[in-house]
């Protein structure tokens, strides 16, 4: 069982009798909110009825909220369900991503036997995007497949460079898909998310997910938006048609109607995010300047995420990723009592034993 | 939207303003089992963290259930999410699919460009399977697709034949695929499944359900079983680690306790089965000897399912079926009172507007 992925709280509990506090897994801290619950809940007794093939009620619902047309809107069993029928639909020989970034892009890729190929994003530029990608992008690949803010970096690529790459691609016959899966949690999502322009460029597709917002990662929720009506279609031939469960889609039309939840969760976020990062500093940890829910970093002892294992606390190893060692780690912002925690925890794992 | 499958009961809604009576999806009539519902409302506060990718609790009870061993299983976003799987581990260039049959397996086989040819189901043989197909299985097909009892004829394979077809798959490299979603409506199960033979057979695969026995199909929970473990791997690779929801996890355990509900369901089901069946064919309908939880039958009337719909009662109309016309109908074996429903329903269909 290979899985280098975030919250695998499961395999903690049964290696150590007690549940962590999981800073592991990149979810909203405030947890699932009450009204999503409750809809889960209602949603039982609805559940020996086949879900709506087509979601047609959330579909709508989610279209006006992120203002884009119905027909844009394609809902599936969280945004990697979508990210592999994205390949599969696209099958591309070839594709640009960028590393370190999140595994399952290659890993869907991987799967029609595309060749991915690697922008390295560069400590020395922060791990940064910067525009040499472009030079890249001239190669003409059927796909470049980007994440803003990037997982595990939380780097947001600016619009200015996106709309930059976004132009290559499309001179190129390139389609750009970037998730978008944490833009929610940056002070200012309107000024990097691209929905904007999915109107007029149909080359360019949105991943976007409840997942970590409404911290519904349980339900299996997400979705993608594009003006290419024909992908969309061919991505949906690309699965079985019923997806998208009952819970996922009750839960869904209840998330969109919190508001406050999300400005209270960007508020708490922004503040947290500040609060760990200079504490992670005077750790000795290098932070690189995350603008998500998590912070990227660098620690002085490698070992740290196992010796924290012991006081309770699990952290993402970044070793699994691309071009990191096992010195990265990345660490969901979570509640202030847990941030301390985790600092705590830290720096009787550093002074305990020294390098 | 093309959907050919039944339980379309919303847009049913859109168009008269009000539920039917669904016959058109083959689900357990006595719904949702208690149990199973609170497990699901249960679920709603743990849906804030990543449901188990290997459903390791629920694999393990499931094995213990189904009698395999746990390395057996793998379990999906309902039975249909592992059909897609399988054709994107396996790509066969060809398989041989008998018709008519659940239309799933072509959709998911011509994603990988299979070539699908079909073993015509006779109306001269009651739609039964007859030994004819081991002639065309001789010709080495990559994947036979089979489903026992088949939909939507509700026919089992009997075991004779299905070993003789998996002694002639094994013969010619063949892989043998059978759906059994509906096995466990027969009178007898353990005489026409075919899970004990897993074990000797790695060239045999069977998909299973908790959609309908246990009527969850909003849920979404299949599973596959196969002793080859490499196979099973590459599906799992197929597609995203998280597919099967925190709730269908918790559901799926609840209901492998349900043995009663179960023994009550295959008591009422036969009864009504027959009680069916005997007045639908007095009703001048060809009924072709369903031994599963619907019945397959032919009308008279061609339109008999348009009509129907405006007495609010849906049925299955078998037009989209590879080989069958708009006069073939599926109906689903419901509770007594809603059987009589539709009996009488018909009846008012038929003398209304006589042929």
């Amino acid at each position: 069982m290979n899985y280098p992925h975030g919250g695998d709280t499961l395999s903690y509990r049964e290696a150590y009798g007690r549940d962590p506090i999981d800073f592991s897994a990149n979810l909203n801290p405030l947890g699932i909110p009450p009204a999503v619950q409750e809809a889960v809940r209602r949603s039982a007794s609805l559940c020996a009825a086949y879900p709506d093939p087509f979601c047609r009620r959330l579909r709508r619902a989610l279209a006006a909220h992120e203002s884009v047309p119905e027909e844009a809107v394609l809902l599936g069993n969280g945004a990697a369900d979508l990210i592999f029928r994205l390949a599969y639909a696209l099958r591309p020989a070839r594709a640009l991503l960028v590393s370190p970034t999140f595994s399952e892009y290659e890993a869907a890729l991987s799967q029609v036997g595309c060749a991915c190929s690697f922008f390295r994003l560069r400590e020395e530029d922060g791990f940064h995007l910067t525009r040499d990608i472009l030079f890249h992008i001239a190669d003409g690949y059927p796909l470049v497949f980007l994440c803003s803010p990037n997982n595990p970096t939380g780097q947001p690529v600016g619009r200015e460079l996106l709309l930059e790459i976004l132009d290559a691609c499309e001179k190129h016959g390139t389609l750009l898909a970037v998730d978008e899966c944490f833009v929610d949690f940056l002070d200012e999502p309107e000024a990097y998310t691209m929905k904007p322009f999915l109107r007029e460029h149909p080359r360019l597709m949105l991943f976007g997910a409840f997942t970590k917002l409404y911290a519904m990662a349980g339900l299996r929720l997400g979705w993608c938006l594009s003006s290419d009506r024909a992908l969309l279609d061919a991505m949906e031939r690309a699965a079985q048609p019923w997806s998208v469960s009952t819970p996922a889609q009750e839960a869904g039309l209840a998330a969109l109607g919190e508001e406050e939840f999300v400005r209270r969760s960007r508020a708490l976020i922004r503040e947290q995010r500040e609060w760990l990062r200079v504490n992670l500093q005077s750790l000795g940890m290098t932070v690189y300047g995350s603008r998500a829910n998590y912070l990227f970093f660098r620690s002085p002892v490698p070992e740290l995420g196992e010796r924290l294992k012991e006081e309770g606390i699990l952290l993402r190893s970044c070793a699994s990723y691309r071009a990191l060692g096992p010195d990265y780690y990345r660490a969901a912002v979570r509640l202030p009592h847990e941030n301390e925690a985790l600092v705590a925890a830290m720096e009787r794992c550093l002074n305990g034993k020294e390098k």
